[in-house]
């Protein structure tokens, strides 16, 4: 397949507020240096009011569309792939051209959802619609709150996580390159990470505090990677060999899901350690945020026409592999 | 613009529990005959246990399999547009995936999310994916629960909604024929049509008895037809121009808000009344899943070929139109 997409612009963005794992260390009663050590995540920062997923979203926004060289006339699409829901309706997108304010009215909006790799559907959205749509640019934006969701009864995730946002512009490209993008779903691991209450299976007018566990963020990570171990070379594999190329020619952007087990996919995808691009030690895992995020970084450092693979795991159980040119 | 998908399969269901507006009436101390007059809905349909959302869209997905003469094995992309999240996380399509069993394992599942609009969103992803991807099928469903998030305080939103499913099969079309597919977003109207509590705005965790309206549907009708009647005709020219079609050799699609604002923007639209193809007396307003479920009617009477202009509004607000050949 080709890619029909430019990245024109980016931007990043953590809130003000940082957690250091000690901290964390002292309110969970743990040894100094447990939650660095299980998690691999030292600083995760979090939006307090009044910074919020469209405060967020507006600022990436602002600033990628600026890096861009362009505003918000010259947009034909608002993307949100967050995972994290400001409200049941409308959609996020809708909630973040309102923080955008009236210059923005018009833009048509919609959200792509595929937990933490929804980014990743937005990539392949993007693609699609630039191969059959004249538009001029497309903005994704994914601003995530997931500090809010977590249950600190359950540290080995809710230590893991942080907020934070980030933005791509993206343009027609006139030259289409090759690329590729597989997504893979396996429900058998629905139900290793969820947030059960919420929806229309348990909604939130049954809450109640003796079940507020089922309301927040829970994951069985190990089962996951168990997932992940059996299914996720066999893409990664597929999506090399569709793009025709060797992962020493690459740099890799994960999903920064956790630091051990980032660790565990290079190592079992036999990909050098040094080409991946890893900060979750930083900023912890930014949810759909987490490999636009990256991806900004590393078009600071390298230059257009580098080639990169992006893969990742999310709640479904999902799996996303790719290759792309900057 | 061109369609490169053709519909080669189609499936709609109302699930089997009917309210009639006289049992309305009763149940709201309303005069006989006003619920109906209001909403022009004179029975909607609830799914209650053990149907729900999961088990409406495996029955549609595979009915319309069939219909396009495949199963499972044959689909490279399940999407849910459905409005209704049946839980926060992971995204209802892997939900869907589950409970359609082992034999959908691999398939990728995403979601797409524009309010009442998301199949329109997933149309034009579908249509994007075909001209960037080599697939053979996409599957669209769209299955919702809203009478699950009425607010009966508010009969005149809570009396339009019903439930019900539908899905449409998506193959690649061989020979592209013109169409038009358009959104815009004004998010002036962003509260107008709302779930303001549930997500991360006002967390579920944070619901107690004394807002509960505040995690239920609410929608200022009045406030929305303004809205739609100043931007929608616009918008519907340009696509008819765009496909370069007349109204008069169209069938029209809308999406089945309530039947006085049908009524209403088909007199400003001036287009003929009787090219509206309306059924939402029999089921109330569908939310996403309406405009598929009224186009799986059409392709049942319409020879293929026939060209369909679609329409709707949506929380947002959100307004789309579209010309498509059947």
């Amino acid at each position: 397949m080709l890619q029909h997409f430019r990245i024109t612009g980016s931007a990043r963005y953590l809130p003000g507020h940082k957690i250091e794992s000690e901290e964390l260390d002292a309110r969970l009663g743990f040894p100094r240096g447990t939650t660095f050590a299980r998690t691999g995540v030292q600083t995760r920062h979090q939006a307090l009011a009044p910074e919020n997923a469209a405060t967020m979203a507006k600022r990436v926004i602002e600033d990628a569309l600026a890096s861009a060289r362009t505003d918000l006339s010259g947009i034909d699409l608002l993307i949100d792939a967050s995972l994290c829901l400001q409200q049941p309706i409308p959609c996020n997108a809708a909630l973040i051209q309102e923080a955008l304010g009236p210059a923005a009215a018009g833009i048509p909006c919609m959200d792509t959802h595929a937990s933490c790799l929804g980014f990743f559907a937005a990539l392949r959205t993007v693609n699609g619609l630039f191969a059959s749509e004249s538009l001029r640019r497309i903005v994704v934006v994914c601003s995530e709150t997931s500090l809010l969701g977590v249950n600190w009864s359950e540290p080995e995730s809710a230590c893991l996580m942080g907020d934070g946002a980030a933005a791509l512009v993206f343009e027609r490209n006139p030259s289409p390159t090759p690329c590729a993008l597989a997504m893979e779903t396996f429900a058998e691991g629905a139900h290793l990470c969820e947030v059960a209450g919420g929806g229309h299976r348990l909604p939130s007018y049954a809450f109640n505090k003796a079940i507020e566990s089922r309301y927040r963020f829970r994951m069985d990570g190990k089962a996951l990677h168990k997932l992940a171990s059996r299914h996720l070379p066999a893409l990664v594999q597929r999506v090399l060999r569709d793009a025709n190329c060797s992962p020493t020619e690459l740099d890799v952007v994960p999903h920064q899901a956790s630091g051990p087990a980032i660790e565990l996919i290079a190592r079992r995808l036999d990909i050098p350690r040094e080409r991946f691009h890893v900060s979750i030690s930083e900023h912890g895992n930014l949810v759909s945020a987490s490999i636009p995020f990256v991806l900004h970084k590393v078009r600071q450092e390298k230059p257009a026409g580098s080639r990169i693979l992006l893969l990742g795991t999310a709640a479904g159980y999902t799996q996303a592999a790719g290759v792309i040119t900057l």
